[in-house]
């Protein structure tokens, strides 16, 4: 059975989107060595990313730019070199690199694919993703990079949820910059 | 100059209360022996209680009932112990025991309040003042415990906020029942 994870930067009032898709505040603190390192860690890494189509379409327009290469070198390379899985029904095609597009019923097609053969897999983003597969337990492990900023507006990755969630702690590591890793896994 | 501060639960998804003003899951993990032990040294502090008016009605009917009494009686104690203001223009009477009802504007109060003599201020709840009065940088501590569950709804104390605001992490601590309690500062 593969793990799937969901990794995401949570603002202090829950958001991993502020308004109008800002990410901007995600990237304060990445001239903190330590952090620095994590974040090169995880850009190395072997899995498979999953995305709504929302999150998408974002990591699609930035991660192949320029702007990302001269920016976040080391990430941008791994994110446009891992294998990539967009949920969409109304997406015509999904051109970002190594990607497979995916118009199925959401929760049997992860279903499926936690079945197969295959490296573990983790959801970037993607609410309304999360929002699904959480309640079906289908999601093993939950990864957020508290960050120390409040943003007033945005969308949680929760959104639309009807019944509580409850997750258990697992680890915690704090970083210089005052980001905080939390660790859940499913009960 | 006396010290604001604030305290709240928080859920992953950043509500300090869910949908319909429900702060039963915030009560879990109640039988952790050092947790109790934090909850009780809380209660019995010496400070100033700050609300606004929907936090304050929810407690004020919630704090004196014999239910309270049963469930939390060291907290009960405190609660109804302690010195309280609610801000409010629309409250007739404010009948809680010890309770100030402040009908001025907000941040102007808040301003002469901090320069007056007295014990410290800890804001419970009331997103409405904690939005109003942290871009105004008159909040001086964010203690938030956070709790290993997630609403799908409910209501964030920065909602409205049309800035971002970014803390300093001071510190973290860890519950054996899962629940983390960190403090920020204003910057």
């Amino acid at each position: 059975m593969r793990r799937l994870s969901v990794f995401n930067h949570v603002s202090l009032d829950g958001y991993f989107v502020g308004a109008n898709g800002d990410f901007s505040w995600a990237h304060n603190g990445n001239d903190d060595p330590e952090y620095a390192e994590f974040v090169a860690g995880n850009a190395g890494g072997a899995g498979q990313m999953l995305f709504g189509r929302v999150t998408y379409e974002l990591m699609a327009r930035y991660w192949p730019s320029p702007m990302a290469d001269q920016h976040n070198p080391a990430v941008a390379k791994g994110m446009n070199r891992m294998a990539k899985v967009v949920f969409s029904r109304s997406l015509a095609e999904a051109a970002w690199s190594d990607t497979t597009l995916v118009r199925g019923e959401l929760v049997s097609e992860v279903c499926k694919m936690k079945e197969q053969q295959g490296p573990d897999m983790v959801i970037l983003g993607s609410g309304s993703i999360v929002s699904q597969l959480a309640p079906e337990k289908l999601i093993d492990e939950y990864q957020m990079m508290i960050d120390p900023v409040a943003l007033g507006k945005g969308r949680t990755m929760f959104e639309g949820m009807t019944e509580k969630l409850t997750l258990k702690l697992v680890k915690t590591r704090v970083f210089k910059n005052g980001k905080i890793l939390v660790t859940y896994e499913a009960t």
